[in-house]
């Protein structure tokens, strides 16, 4: 284990009148003493002296030195040899366990995982809510508030003091449920996009949103919690994930290195829809990425009563072509609600709150194999029946009855709820197909597609390709990898060879600025049609 | 000029689209393209981030970058090489001066010299009194008040804040007198005892004072000032010279530096006497010291009537061996006060207030060439005349008469204040005569002797010889050299081969603890007598 933070096992000679050198440098001597610790670089930070000093001398001047080890310096280092060591603790033996918290830092969500770095296992998982949506449900909106100047002090501080106590009560609730206190977790990292590790570090974002883009910092280095106000043990290193840009943030190379995409032998692509969708192409010789506006949609945040996977929420939807009957299911239930099941004398059907991203494509490419849509996905009200209704928006369809709903009220998808899909369905292809023809690959040079995410875990790939989202690939390209984000950040407190890898991977990047691209707006415009204007890129899927 | 802060010319490209990497990054890079810069460490100061990176966007990517020469890492270095460098601000052109502050902190007084790292140049120069002494004034009433709790919190912080302030004092003094501001100031070198280190990082210094006598740290990291409640610029590094031990601290290795010591050729040795004598000889290839209780009677401190050095205080006593004729100097007055000046129809003498330390010596050594005391320093009352009076201390010497002296009293010196000088000047050169031992060299190797503070700017060494309290070494073997502790602190700041010679004298130099140390108590019992019970060893010495 080549973990972020390490023990030490140090036994000082005791001070006597012939050896009467200093606490702390007897203990930095005996640490040099220990196998390649010999003239490495070992900081004691002014605040640690003290404690420091105080717990060596109550040991007995043996016992377990705690070491955060120290980012690399650029430029050639000696192999597998860390640039240093930051000398924070003294425990009189070795815990039982280390603990240490990887953090994805979404932009709606912070997702948490409190690990074991002695065991590398995972002691507790949790996810709330960014607690800055009260200031504004984008990254636009909290940028323009950071700038702001309220009587509670200024934008940026409060977003950074509310982002601040959520990581404190994750900490604190994963700590509890671990039978520990939150000030014994003993390193932290943070994989975020790049406005999210601004606002978190307390640094003006107003330059990430005006062209051209530009982070106040990329590769921030540590910080000590008690620095930024956490609650976890104040020497605790907290280290922000490295980015690339405005656009590509510590969240997405983490993704990358969890996904192995930068050992990986031939070209693999690795898909991350959040609220902007992210794509990253490579292999263990080179990789490019871009960014586009494709997410909301398929986040379930674009259709009225679309919404994030959860109990209640559709998300699986199918039509029979013959009878034009839909089924569907809802998270958390096992039974598939059919046209039959809500006869009367049966059970009653579950019910549904509204549809989630992978609802939506599963719907909508089961009304194009039912002929139910046409190919630029609109409604043809001659094959639909009774399940056409007009809505407040126009003409919509009927997904789950009011008696299969929650609250009584039905649960529709409206055409202006499909046009969205399709804007972002065919941003995606554009997307996807731009990049690879900057890289002069096909698509089937790809051996894997993961894809990140809450998109990942519920989409079925087939449904995608048949909407012509993403390419008609064998399915088994596809492989869900769930938060990739956090994985990487968990990575980064385990393994040296990971903090290497992100480090590597963000010079290696090459970032592809989709937004002035005029190639992505050809191929937009011949992807909003089901599933392409051009047939033969998708052969697989059937002229209903 | 190799100084601790330097400063870079840095021109960087504006951010576009095509180069839109992190303001700081672009910085980082920019800085590395500099010869010399292009794999060292750099690191940003989590504190520092917001303002750097605002100050270098506002300069138009291109002005003069401020860089903390980061203290070495033990071992192998590239020779000239700085260890790395901490990155903490941005200027848009090259000050005119680069302001700094060395420290001689002592028990008893603070002495400070303003600095320009650019020209070397001293900008002034200002002493103050160390406020502690309200709280203790010796080291040892200190360490115990150090230890207590009191309502207006414990009295290690309260000794702390005492310091703390009395440099934000200096440095508001000399920067304002420079024109400055405190806040320009951008370093800050401290030499000083060990014991008054700690008081100044807030470190316990109980084990100090206690067997087997052990500092919390001989050589602690840079902290910024800001952190220490300084009034310098906030990421003003602050760095506490090395010690060895707790009887050896940063003023002693400060003044070895400066009096070049580690790099003589041939033996010479350093006499350091404040509260205590410390001494080091030594040359380039060993260095050894070591300390003992010899200074209160030479800095004035025994004598009823010593005082330190200053306006009104006898610093020169002559005596005409034939007639018993007392004459005497005052400082700060170029007329010599003999028997007849102060006769009838004379102007009237400048008035003194008392002796100090070199008056003292002067007396003594005069007493015993004009046959007033005898070898063992007590009184000839057959040889003394009028000038022997009986005070309450038994009898006494009047050295200045009523009409000489400040306030009407007359200037006297008890035996007992002689018999405490005879201790003293014992115990000094029993100190040297164990060193010279331990080392196996006799005195005359000793190519030069360089005699520190203010003992060593206003000693007669002829008197000092006479008196048996210094070798009888030729009177041009000893040089005064002033604040030696304040000269090294001021070269550490100017010059990158001071600090890396400081590290080095730290490890080269072997302490010698004198209080377990049998010869030295045989050699003070022979040292107590005029010159010496052995008068071969001072020839030069006459018989009265």
């Amino acid at each position: 284990m080549t973990a972020l933070v390490r023990l030490l096992q140090v036994t000082a000679s005791p001070p006597s009148l012939q050896d009467n050198t200093g606490d702390l440098d007897r203990l930095q001597r005996a640490i040099r003493t220990r196998p390649g610790f010999a003239a490495c670089r070992l900081v004691v930070p002014h605040r640690r002296l003290k404690e420091l000093a105080a717990h060596f001398r109550a040991c007995g001047f043996r016992g377990v030195a705690l070491l955060n080890e120290l980012p690399a310096v650029p430029g050639p280092a000696p192999a597998g040899e860390p640039a240093g060591w930051e000398l924070v603790d003294f425990l009189a033996a070795s815990p039982l366990r280390l603990p240490a918290l990887a953090l994805d830092l979404g932009t709606t969500h912070l997702e948490a995982v409190l690990l074991d770095l002695l065991s590398g296992d995972e002691l507790g998982r949790a996810t709330r809510e960014n607690s800055q949506i009260v200031h504004g449900a984008d990254i636009l909106s909290r940028i323009h508030f950071a700038a702001g100047q309220q009587e509670a002090g200024n934008g940026l501080a409060r977003l950074q003091a509310a982002v601040i106590g959520d990581v404190n009560v994750l900490a604190s609730q994963l700590a509890g449920e671990a039978g520990l206190a939150a000030a014994e977790i003993r390193a932290l990292s943070v994989a975020g996009n790049t406005a999210m590790g601004h606002l978190f570090l307390g640094l003006d974002p107003y330059h990430l949103c005006r062209e051209p883009y530009i982070p106040v910092v990329n590769a921030p280095g540590p910080v000590a919690a008690a620095e930024l106000g956490l609650n976890l043990h104040p020497a605790a290193p907290v280290h922000v994930l490295p980015g690339v840009g405005s656009y590509f943030g510590g969240d997405l190379l983490a993704g990358i290195v969890a996904c192995d995409l930068d050992l990986a032998a031939e070209p693999a692509m690795l898909i991350d829809v959040g609220t902007n969708a992210e794509v990253v192409v490579g292999c263990r010789d080179w990789l490019v990425a871009c960014a586009g506006a494709a997410g909301p949609a398929l986040e379930g945040g674009v259709a009225k009563m679309g919404m994030r996977a959860g109990p209640g929420v559709i998300e699986r939807v199918s039509i029979d072509p013959d009878s034009g009957a839909l089924s569907f299911r809802v998270i958390g239930e096992d039974r598939v609600v059919t046209e039959s099941s809500s006869a009367a004398g049966a059970p009653p059907p579950p019910p549904a709150r509204g549809l989630c991203g992978s609802g939506i494509i599963d719907l909508m490419a089961e009304l194009f194999l039912a002929g139910m849509i046409d190919i630029r996905g609109k409604f043809r009200p001659e094959r639909m029946g009774e399940r056409l209704v007009q809505g407040p928006d126009g003409p919509a369809l009927v997904v789950a009855w009011p008696a299969e709903a929650a609250g009584g009220e039905a649960v529709v998808v409206s055409q202006v709820d499909l046009d969205a899909l399709m804007r972002s369905k065919a941003a995606m292809y554009a997307i996807l197909a731009t990049l690879m023809e900057q890289v002069g690959l096909p698509f089937t040079a790809l051996g894997r597609i993961y894809v990140a995410g809450a998109f990942g875990r519920h989409i079925n790939p087939r449904q995608a390709v048949v909407l012509g989202m993403i390419p008609d690939l064998p399915l088994a390209t596809y492989r869900p990898v769930g938060n990739s984000s956090l994985a990487g950040a968990r990575r980064y407190l385990l393994a040296r060879e990971a903090r290497e890898r992100i480090g590597a991977v963000a010079k290696k990047i090459t970032y592809l600025e989709l937004n002035v691209n005029h190639e992505f707006m050809i191929r937009f415009s011949g992807s909003r049609f089901i599933p392409h204007t051009d047939r033969s890129l998708f052969p697989s899927v059937p002229v209903p």
